[in-house]
Parts: structure tokens; C-alpha cells; sequence
């Protein structure tokens, strides 16, 4: 059925007896024996959105056997649904289905659903299998790979959750096709934020092939999605629960979850707030004299080229930034830690920012 | 200060990397150095109950330095209580208190603090520290170590949890000076559990000293405590996620969990579920030609003597065992899973029950 260019090409998150791969590839939901590999009995539950269930949820249940006892549970879409409430109805729909601990759930979605489901998976009889089949480029470079798990809580994001890892990830990567654009920036900017860290190559890379991404060009994004996943499956392979290096991955992200809690979850999709994390990251970066003002041009144009923010919100103050940032899960005791830059490529962890270089960079960036 | 007979004794779950200890003795709570080796950082949040509170929270603070930032949490007490809403609460003060990833929790008081404790500290920021200061028999002998946390479902008991280890378990044999006479008892249906499932010489022994125990002898005590932890600690070495052995110290806990959540929870307490339930595991046992009479009236004895109900509540039939029992955690896709009893000292894993015999079982199982 498929040309040889079109098969799927597989990744391994390497975590002893917890290995798990990564498929990418066109067509995959669906295809006959996909997904039954990865179930641990016969109990299953696809847990999806009122936006994925319309587009996917059938071709998912299509490639299953009809020996299985499978369930669907669709629930609202949007940042602002990932909280312990949404988790619950995960839970009471399983115990309502009388599944055991031999179940396995499947998160067919984005980011949202793949932490919730992840969380539910983690928590429900103290940890069942799942199955992770994101739809769009920010789950299937990120949130899917690497067993992070959790809810947000009015007061910071993700800040009740679990590291609990996935049997499996599934990439269709023809579900991009029915991602808005919006959605699509938003994804770049992870997969811009793993350039950044750890790979100058794939930067340059990623501004050369901008405009295919944008165009959902499918070799260009299957090589970025590789690429992005590859980045992200060492990186937890060497440090599971974030004791040093995949601390890295949180580049852009203490600015970017600033912005997210403060303008409230959902009005800045995640990845755009990240997109400008990272932009005022690297400002940092070069008022601490580690880049210059050509390397931070670079970040603002690939910024600007992914069509994300370069700019914080109008309403936002430097005051703002810090009372939430203060409750970041990297700070240790009363210390602030920021990932920054040392160089295009070179990511460092930093818990020495002078509380004025930081109060200057707050109040120098530029407002929308 | 202490008498040498009163030196704490420890024991070691050995765990790799997640190792701890179990200290044992008489006048632990508040000895300057008994908890601050297992802090993570400074922030420390003590959550303990209406009950124990008045009794015991001043006496755990002043054993604390000055340096620290210890916070408290009074909940309310009772098995009710364990819910995720409770545990919610826990997650709300921490945040309130702006505590991060190196927070110690502190759970002090019985099993359902320990339970709910635990399970907010493996979900807060994916996985805080946390001790265990259990001030209930049963909670010293068994809920507190093993690192079994959860809460319970209107569907179910423990359904909603978590695998997470504490740092240390600290066990002050005086605090059950002021227990009430109904909860010891149900403690010691956990430590007849443990001679029941792997210990024949414990046993004879807890017949022996079954007056000394219920007459709070603090050497039969402390015999009985550490004797029981020695053994469970043994088991959760093994097998720490239940994949086998440890399924075995769920004897009489299918159709304890069954009486106590069709009772509501609370209505009778968790240890006199046990022990009715292990001797509905001894009389299942005999019907299926492992135990003999006399060794189910020795069973019948031992529970009679620990002040546990020999019979199951009058207003709960056959079905409505199997009603609850069908959503065991033990359970495999659909098959009933039970520990029953090879001989006195002797448990196993048995999945083949045929119906018949556990109807029969069922329906003829005196009512109180």
C-alpha cells in the first residue's frame, strides 16, 4: 500500500526495562496492527478532544481488533480544560467501565490530552499502561516523548503531575494537514527550541527550510519531527526526572509559562509563549555577555519566520513576570534558575542571574 | 536520656537508589536529629488530623530548627476523608505556601494521612520528599512502608494512587498510648496478616502474646512492630510494584475492601475489614481442601482474641460481595484474583476459584 519513502521510521527512548519507541510516519492511525503491540490486555480506552474526535477518532478505531473491549471518552478542547477536574472524568469513566489495571489508555490529541491522559494512566490503580498518538507538531516533537505528565493548577502550570512513561509513540504526521496554522507555529517553536540547546546544525537547518515547514512540506517536517525527537529521546535517556540536563529542554519556558499563567491558560497557546520565552531568553543572554546582537537577531527572525510572537503581552508587567516565575519547578529553595544561552547551540543552566539584569530585561523587552 | 533497651532499633527497605529506613522506638517524635537527615531542603509541610494534632503536632515541631520553613496542615480525620479532593487541599496549601520541588511533606498520623500524603507528594511538581510519622498500629506495621499512596473512589477503594516511596518511616511506639482500643485491634489484623501469609513462628507467637499486645506491653509491642515491618520491608525489597510476591499481603483484603466500600468508607475501619476478610481467605481455603478445621478455628481464634468481628455485616449478601469484588485491582482482564491460604504461614496467589465455591463461601459466611 505504501511507497517505500512513505514507511514509517522508528526512534527508542532508551530507559532500561521502560524502553519505549518512537514511530514516524505518513498513514500510520489506522493501520492495521499500528497499535495492538503496545496494549497490555484487552481493555482499552481512547481518551481524545471535540476537535481530534470528528477527524480521527474512527480511523483509530478502525485499525483495532474487534476483540477488544474498547471505550472513547471526547472531552472540551483547550489549555484551559488541563486540570485535576478533566483527570477525574478520565478516572470515573475507567472505574465506570470496570477497567482493571491490565487496561491501557490511548491519548489521541495534543499536548493537552497527552498530559492528562498521561497523568490519568499514572494514577489510576497506582499506574496502567498508555499510549501516546499526538496530532499535532508540538505533541509529536515534545510533550509526547519523555513521560512528563501533569495538570495545571490556577496557581502555576503543570504544577500536579507525574513522571509516568508511555508504552509507545505514534506519529501520523498526515494529521498536520488539519492543523491551523496558528497550531503549527506554535510547534516550531520546540522544534527551534532543540536547535537552540544542543544542535547549531539543525538551526541552520530550520532557517533554510522555514518556508516547506509553514507549507506543511511532509519530508521537510517528517526530518524536523525526527530530528526534534531524536534531540529529546537522548536527552531523557540520560536524565529520566530532570535531575540536570533535561532541564535544558526548558528553554523559553519560565518566561513562556509567565506568560501563559498570567494572561490565563489558553489565550497564548503554549508554544507561542515559549517562542517568545526563548526570545527574551536569548536578550538575557546577550546582556550577560554570552551572545551578541547578530546571534539574537537570529533568534528573532527564526522567531518571527515560525509566525510566532516576538513580542510580550502589552499588559504585562515586569512585576507580573516575577511573581509568577518565582514559583518555577526548577528553582531550588528561594533561587531563581533560567536556562540561557551560551551560545547558539549551547544551553546552560543558570541560577546566579543578578535580580537587575533580570528586572532590566523584563522591563526592556518589547510589549505587543 | 533513654535507656539502652530503649535505643531505636532500624530496618532498611532495600530499594537501590530509593533505599530507606524504619526507625522503631519509644519517644522518637521531637528527638533533635530524628527527622532533619531526611529533609530535601528547608520547606517542610507537616499534615497530620484533628485528632493526632492536639496530641502530637507541638511535640514534632519542636524537634525542628528555627532554620527551617515549616508549615502545617490540620485535616480532618476519618476514612471518609481520603479522598482527592483532601489531597487537593494539600496541593492548594503548598502552593499557597509557594513550596518547590525540594519540599519535604511530613505525614503524621495514620493510615488514611499516610495514604493521601503520599500520594500528594508524588504528584506535587512530578515528585516531592516525604516521611512517614505513623501514629496508628496499623499504619506502623503496614500502611506506612512499602510506598502504596492513594486515595480512595465512591467506586472503590485506593483506586486513585500512586507507587512512591517515602524517605524514612519513623515509628514512635509511645503515640499508641493514646490510641483508641477499636483501632489497635485493627492494627493487629495486619500483623496476623503477616504470620498468616509467611510466618508460622510469628504467629504462634502473636497467640502467645495477644494479652501483652492488647494490654499495650511496650516490648511486646515493639517485638510485634518490628517483626511485622521486617517482613513487609522483605516483601516490598522484592517485588515493589506488585508484579507478584507482594500481592500476598493482600490477604483478606478483596473481601475486606468489598465489606468496607459497600458499608461506606469508615463505617468500619480498614483492619476489621482485614480481619473478617482473612477469615472469609481461611474458610474459602478450606472448602478448596488446603486448610483443615482446626487450623480455621485457629484463624477464627487469633482474630477473636485481637478483638476483630468474626462475622460479616448482616445487611450484605452474596452479590453484593461480588458486585465490589469484580473491580479488584488484583484482578486480570476479567478473572477474580484471591489470596488464599496453601497453610497457616503459607499464602498464594489463586485465580481459579471456581464461582460456585465462592458463592457457597459467601452465602454461608456467618452475618453479624
Amino acid at each position: 500500500m505504501s511507497h517505500v519513502s512513505d514507511a514509517p521510521v522508528t526512534l527508542s527512548v532508551e530507559l532500561g526495562e521502560r524502553r519505549y519507541p518512537i514511530h514516524i510516519g505518513p498513514a500510520l492511525l489506522g493501520d492495521p496492527g499500528w497499535l495492538e503491540p503496545y496494549l497490555a490486555g484487552r481493555q482499552v480506552m481512547i481518551v481524545t478532544n471535540e476537535t481530534v474526535a470528528p477527524l480521527y477518532l474512527e480511523r483509530v478505531k478502525q485499525g483495532l481488533s474487534s476483540e477488544l473491549d474498547v471505550r472513547e471518552l471526547v472531552l472540551p478542547d483547550g489549555e484551559h480544560t488541563k486540570t485535576l477536574e478533566s483527570v477525574a472524568t478520565i478516572w470515573d469513566a475507567l472505574l465506570a467501565a470496570g477497567f482493571n489495571r491490565r487496561c491501557t489508555l490511548v491519548a489521541l490529541g495534543g499536548g493537552v490530552i497527552g498530559d492528562m491522559v498521561g497523568f490519568a494512566a499514572a494514577c489510576y490503580q497506582r499506574g496502567v499502561a498508555f499510549v501516546q498518538v499526538p496530532t499535532t507538531l508540538l505533541s509529536q516533537v515534545d510533550s509526547s516523548v519523555g513521560g512528563k505528565t501533569g495538570v495545571n493548577h490556577p496557581r502555576g502550570k503543570n504544577m500536579i503531575g507525574a513522571f509516568w512513561q508511555p508504552r509507545a509513540v505514534l506519529i501520523d504526521t498526515q494529521t498536520l494537514a488539519t492543523l491551523p496554522p496558528r497550531e503549527l507555529s506554535a510547534g516550531l517553536a520546540e522544534v527551534i527550541k532543540y536547535g537552540l540547546i544542543r544542535d547549531a546544525d539543525f538551526l541552520a537547518w530550520l532557517e533554510a527550510q522555514m518556508t516547506e515547514l509553514r507549507n506543511l512540506d511532509d519530508a521537510a517536517l517528517r526530518e524536523a519531527i525526527y530530528r526534534s525527537c531524536a534531540l529529546k529521546a537522548a536527552v531523557v535517556a540520560e536524565d529520566e526526572t530532570e535531575q540536570g540536563v533535561r532541564a535544558l529542554l526548558n528553554l523559553g519556558h519560565t518566561f513562556g509559562h509567565a506568560i501563559e499563567a498570567h494572561q490565563g491558560y489558553g489565550a497564548w497557546l503554549h508554544g507561542e509563549a515559549v517562542g517568545t520565552g526563548m526570545l527574551m531568553a536569548a536578550e538575557l543572554s546577550r546582556r550577560l555577555g554570552w551572545l551578541d546582537e547578530v546571534q539574537v537577531a537570529r533568534v528573532r527572525a527564526i522567531v518571527d519566520a515560525a509566525g510566532l510572537p516576538r513580542a510580550a503581552p502589552a499588559n504585562m508587567s515586569a512585576a507580573d513576570f516575577l511573581e509568577v516565575m518565582r514559583l518555577d519547578k526548577k528553582n531550588v529553595d528561594s533561587r531563581l534558575r533560567l536556562i540561557l544561552l551560551r551560545a547558539l547551540g549551547d544551553a546552560c543552566v543558570h541560577d546566579e542571574t543578578p535580580a537587575d539584569e533580570l528586572t532590566a530585561l523584563l522591563e526592556a523587552f518589547p510589549r505587543a
